[in-house]
């Protein structure tokens, strides 16, 4: 079975192995030596020296605790968004009460450095500033350095969602200045979805001191509090973290650059192939994403049907969401991912193709 | 090793390998086989045929999100506590902006429905009650049935912590009137931490309907839209689920008044032990938990050491929490747990205790 979708991505087997151990006390050392061993190890994939804290949640968990720790209800925020992950942090601040101004740009395109400096001087000033890097729905990737300067330029938050980038493609959160960062266990870091990562700048803690929406479960600073002690405040997914720690390993042995490397080629790999098929990539060429391909589904081929018959063939890759159902595929190319399993993605859609095209009768 | 603490449980072989099983996809087929089959499978547990939405987080996320769906800022609220996890429940809404009036119980105590009664009666009307079913804090289990029927005379919701409860002692849901009940996945289900499980009266999603609380990641009316098509609204702990799913054979191959029963033999047999040792119960014994015990620290015995010595030999206990940290000892004996394995417990308590005394010098 070959799990090709934009998280959860495959689990080596030594991933696997460390999912299956005993569990311990969340109170004990064994943990506390856990959860520091992990925490450190992460930080250099964030390129980053910031505090760095692990919740139990999904990513999107992650995406709220950005939120509720740094802002207050009226806060103005310019919410940066190219896609279906980027309108739901949007979404999760305007729920909480910030003053959302969204900057909408196509499906497909990345955001324009320059339009995001415009906002900022035009519609400003913002308290923060919410950007995608890598945006799932769309497989774009945007331009965070370029984006990263421009927001610096000013006196707001930047807070970044990393969470199908960190670990996979190259974010220097310290060089470029985001405050807040948040990953997903599900990505690159080939672990079971179940863990959010967030680093937290020196002006996020300060932004967190006044900060007034409501959290508990969410509170970072409970959470630094905590990890003083080698501690969470709630009961930590313990397998997860076993999980994580044996990653890290694999990760470290690999290194970043090498990783990110293998992102890139994987990708370039998609992206040749699908259009070696005569289909059209749904992301605008510069700014295709190291980490998921988006596929426009042509005019004469049913969505639905292609990713069943690319099922039932073994290989699982994802369909389009909210508008995009339908109208695009994609294929997750992160974490525990080769040339060798491009092939095989590629073999199984060649073939899948003529089996999933509409017949006049259908149409 | 014995781990016997309230939760993390230990875990089944079976359980084990279910967890080591490889990523599929969260939006796919055998993903929505899998929560409807869980989601089904566990309401005989709860005794309901209420709504129950499994979300990625710990217990306290639960407790979370029984507040925030249900109610708005300002609402009245009786907070029912009778140790640190009650505390923690009244803290959640006090801190979403309900007005939390507290009846504190003190530690070791239950909470006398007659009083109960009377705050109703003289602080009320209240728009919610929240009560700990099982006060893992201090090893006490309030009479929830009789508390309950004091609350349906009212027409305040009735939101339970049944966390370390519900799946080891029996909680009625649906007989008693609870409006929301919550789980987690770490206590009797023998399952790693990251999922909890809430469930939903008529009641609480007509009162779901006008609750004005912030909420997104813990919107249960999303998960019960995205339930219907066999997903999460966020990327679920799968590894967890997979899991639950063979613990739930395990649970129901032994049937749960075979398990309740299992679960008050194991407790008697630790508080006949304890006491055999010379030690006290901190529970009153007509309220004493059939899944933690809380023991007293006798003045001379370093509670500190004590957790260390027995470590040290295999069998890991808990200590307390908050002001009773040092002064009791606490032990778990929910799920994964046989009479023989409490007896292990107690034979190294046995030999434990000469060894923490302390020395005149370190008086």
């Amino acid at each position: 079975m070959q799990l090709r979708i934009p998280g959860p991505t495959p689990l080596p087997d030594a991933v696997r192995e460390a999912l299956a151990r005993p569990m311990i006390n969340h109170r004990g050392p064994e943990f506390a030596e856990l959860i520091n061993d992990v925490t450190r190890r992460l930080k250099p994939f964030f390129q980053t020296s910031n505090d760095l804290l692990i919740l139990t949640a999904s990513g999107t968990g992650g995406l709220e605790a950005a939120v509720v720790n740094t802002l207050s209800p009226g806060d103005r925020v310019l919410a940066v968004s190219i896609g279906y992950f980027g309108d739901r942090f949007a979404e999760i601040a305007r729920l909480f009460g910030a003053e959302v101004v969204k900057l909408s740009v196509e499906p497909g395109r990345a955001a324009d450095p320059a339009v995001v400096a415009r906002a900022l001087a035009e519609q400003g000033p913002f308290k923060a500033v919410l950007v995608t890097h890598n945006e799932t729905s769309t497989g774009v990737t945007n331009d965070l350095a370029a984006i990263a300067r421009e927001v610096r330029r000013t006196d707001a938050l930047l807070l970044v969602d990393g969470i199908s980038s960190v670990g996979s493609i190259e974010l220097r959160t310290d060089e470029w200045g985001c405050d807040v960062v948040i990953a997903g266990s599900q990505k690159g870091w080939m672990v079971p979805p179940g863990l959010t990562m967030l680093t937290m700048s020196r002006r996020a803690w300060d932004a967190y001191a006044t900060a007034r929406m409501p959290r508990f479960y969410w509170d970072l600073g409970k959470a630094r509090a905590a990890l003083e002690r080698g501690q969470t405040p709630a009961t930590p997914a313990i397998s997860l973290f076993f999980a994580l720690q044996t990653s890290l390993g694999l990760m470290e042995r690999e290194g970043l650059a090498a990783i990110a490397a293998r992102h890139h080629r994987c990708a370039e790999r998609v992206r040749q192939g699908v259009r070696a098929l005569g289909l059209e990539l749904f992301a605008e060429e510069a700014h295709a994403s190291d980490t998921v391909t988006a596929v426009r589904v042509p005019e004469d081929v049913d969505a639905a049907r292609l990713l069943r018959v690319m099922r039932e063939s073994g290989v699982v890759i994802a369909g389009g969401q909210g508008a995009l159902a339908g109208r695009i595929i994609r294929i997750g190319h992160l974490g525990w991912v080769t040339e060798a399993d491009i092939d095989e993605v590629l073999a199984a859609l060649e073939r899948a193709l003529p089996l999933a095209r509409r017949t006049p009768l259908a149409r």
